[in-house]
């Protein structure tokens, strides 16, 4: 089952708690056992898993993010948003969680983070459950 | 299906564009819908995916990446190509398409991207097609 | 199937090699070809693949990371351990290996490394292999 999520981002650089939607998109696939495969198909955003409880640790993922990519820098893509493409290489474009039980078997503490880094924009994210 | 992509490199440092090849074993798999793994078995190249419309994209990945591993810093390895090692774990050693219609799901402006690092080098790339 | 491996780390920041453990999950699973995907629960600890033959290597890594993400900064999180919370996004939680005649497809020099930035403790991997 492949879905779509569309994700409204309200900053340049944010990351957006998805769990809940991704979570929902694996009760609705129905596979008991599997993988969660959760991809950005965008350039300048990307996706991560990491805290979701303490905010502080997604401000400072961006904020770090931030002072080794900053915004203004010697690049050459004349977009103004250079940056926003390296940030989203270093991040990745894709994440993977086991399902089991009919559920992600995230860690305590996980959350999946969307990264904006261009915004704000509506974006999509396609999750695909395989199950095995 | 598992098939063995020969990518030859010119320069020490370069991101190409192998999307067309990992298009073409998504057709020759006839897998209509699943997930398509691009696996680099290599320890000083990675891989990413990014815009590849305008090269001036990849270039500032590059060149932000040179600047955060400098080739010649204070590292313990001898051969020379530390940097090499510590940017493909930085870019990942793997990247997961969607596959819909028989086709890659990739976003607009979005490229699979060979990170070369230590080259030039004849490099091996991994391409596995999942139906599900 | 899905197996969950503990791994008692040492330090506070070490790479340990799990090659051995993941591959006897592989040929525990039966699963002639397919993917293997090794997932980390936790937000302080990630995984990557690079090299475990010289051991100079994953020092690099480790070391270049703490030059980029230094344990001391100007962060929010109270808890001391922001630094590896910021490592384990640049790492990632999960890697993929393919899987063919019941082993690893890993390259000559590549080794499974399990990232630990905020230990010593003990962790837990889960391992799923998937057949095509």
């Amino acid at each position: 089952m492949q879905y779509t999520l569309s994700i409204s981002t309200r900053s340049r650089a944010e990351l957006v708690d998805i769990t809940a939607q991704v979570q929902d998109v694996v009760r609705k696939s129905e596979v008991s056992k599997g993988i969660c495969m959760v991809y950005v198909p965008h350039t300048t955003a990307g996706i991560t898993i990491n805290e979701g409880t303490d905010l502080d640790v997604p401000r400072d993922i961006l904020e770090q993010l931030e002072r080794l990519v900053p915004r203004d820098g010697p690049y050459r893509h004349v977009e103004g948003n250079a940056d926003a493409h390296i940030k989203a290489s270093l991040l990745g474009s894709s994440v993977l969680i086991p399902v089991s039980g009919g559920e992600l078997s995230l860690g305590t503490w996980q959350a999946v983070l969307f990264g904006e880094f261009d915004g704000p924009r509506t974006r999509r994210v396609i999750v695909q459950v395989i199950g095995s």
